[in-house]
């Protein structure tokens, strides 16, 4: 513990002989459990960092790594040319930013609270009106990446604000994309991959219901489906090309055969008392496409059927 | 052209010269595409390949390269110790085999129709009834991959018939894995493992109906996509783990914020009038988890919901 402790000075030590003075000062709004990884790793990288929490229990740790907490919002965002704000949702990142408008004033706000592409797209426009530059990001790692090579990170808003920033945003580890000015296209891809991601844990779980049912073991199962999740990974440009170019031939499996095979394994749920709705419903959708006449196309014309829900 | 032609006609011969003339004869019952590929990997391996369809146009093909197309169920069967059947369900299987019982005495029958693991083990027990051995097999990957590296297959039934017909089996190329003596346990892994598959297709293609609702092009979102697949694979045995120990600490992430991001979602999908009745049903999982007190719970605590539906 004394050597781990040593070893920690001396790491802080070179750091702050290598670093700089010229590091941009940071200010992290909201110090959840990801807020905290963010500020941490500013702190790390050698940032001048300013934190600041509704409540004030969840600083000190960040204070003893050598973050100054601000006593208010205006105060934290004064602080600093970039402030960013991961806080639980939307509104709570406008009841936070709202009075503090003036503070923001020439400062960039770098959003990643997870939101909604129309929500980010508000925040640019009242940034707009007040003066205040404005990126939206979203975070696509668990909060144990952040700082580490395994983050990745998504970005949206005005180049110039994205390339200003790029040292700071440096800090935070791993890959960042910047994917356009449009504000709304990180909360956009956000929510397209995380519906993506949560559906197949879902299927996922239920899978693992159903192989217990029948007396297979979760970790002997396991193997076989880090195979699917690969299998998965694969597929994903040509099912993609097939939407974009409107091509559903159909000629490996159609969504008729899926149709049968998602008909197979709810009759094997069902016969366990399994809750399928989750599989139930993803075959609702199938016959859909059936019964409009699509069941010879390939499965990737679902994407047809989810834009075109029946009345 | 020529050339290639050449290169196979030696490559047949090389392999007529090197085969012993003691590889184990092979029936085929079934012609569909997935019954054909598997015929003609036998025949390519030099099996003496009896083939047998309810119609008889689908034979021609292999009956050039080889195959002796038998006039009836009877005839088929009883030209081969090793019996392979794959046709479009167990029904049809049944319907097939039946009447053939006395021409299947001691023979293999190995099903590779996409089975039921309930289904696979009555079809056990009759085998059983009637002297005729019995081994059940799912083919997880598509025809095209059939006797090439990429094949997936998995088998189960008494070990020892595994083992008698190893050299046929290996003719049909890619892995195979043997799971166990209950007939029931490669249609339990199939349905489970598909079961994990479709509701993962069917989460992409809602993905990308969103992306595409939200302006973004689906070929950019895919390799975003793929990062997701891999990760699903990533997590696959860490959850398999929480299920098969009973630990859901959800330290890292746990049901309400999944919830929450399932609810994010919707909001996104709703605006655009998405079809979203997957995601709707994952939710509605997730709601009676939190109602039962679990919302601090690892989301594979979910497993547990979805074996106990509400009443």
């Amino acid at each position: 513990m004394t050597h781990t402790e040593t070893t920690e000075t001396r790491t802080t030590e070179t750091r702050t002989t290598e670093t700089p003075a010229t590091k941009t000062p940071v200010t992290v709004l909201g110090l959840g459990p990801m807020g905290r990884a963010l500020a941490a790793a500013f702190v790390e990288a050698g940032h001048p960092t300013t934190v600041w929490n509704r409540t004030s229990g969840k600083a000190a740790e960040l204070a003893e790594k050598g973050a100054h907490v601000a006593a208010g919002v205006a105060e934290a965002a004064a602080a600093s040319p970039l402030v960013v704000v991961c806080v639980l949702d939307h509104e709570a990142v406008r009841a936070i930013t709202g009075p503090a408008a003036e503070a923001l004033r020439g400062r960039t706000l770098l959003n990643l609270t997870s939101t909604a592409a129309g929500h980010a797209r508000e925040t640019a426009a009242w940034a707009a009106e007040h003066g205040i530059g404005h990126l939206d990001g979203a975070i696509m790692t668990p909060t144990t990446t952040i700082g580490g090579p395994d983050a990745v990170y998504l970005y949206s808003g005005p180049q110039e604000l994205h390339e200003r920033h790029a040292e700071a945003l440096a800090a935070l580890g791993g890959t960042g994309t910047y994917l356009g000015a449009d504000p709304g296209l990180a909360g956009a891809y956000d929510a397209s991959l995380l519906d993506f991601f949560w559906t197949s844990v879902s299927g996922y779980v239920h899978a693992l219901a159903l192989a217990r049912a029948e007396g297979v073991k979760p970790t002997d199962l396991a193997p076989f489906a880090r195979n699917i999740g690969t299998l998965m990974a694969s597929v994903t440009h040509a099912l993609a090309e097939e939407v974009e170019h409107g091509r559903y031939a159909g000629d490996d499996s159609n969504i008729r055969s899926v149709h049968a095979a998602m008909t197979h394994i709810l009759h094997a749920a069902d016969a366990h008392g399994l809750d399928s709705g989750v599989m139930r419903a993803a075959k609702a959708l199938a016959d859909r496409a059936v019964a409009d006449g699509h069941g010879e196309a390939a499965i990737s014309r679902l994407t047809e059927t989810v834009a075109r829900p029946s009345s």
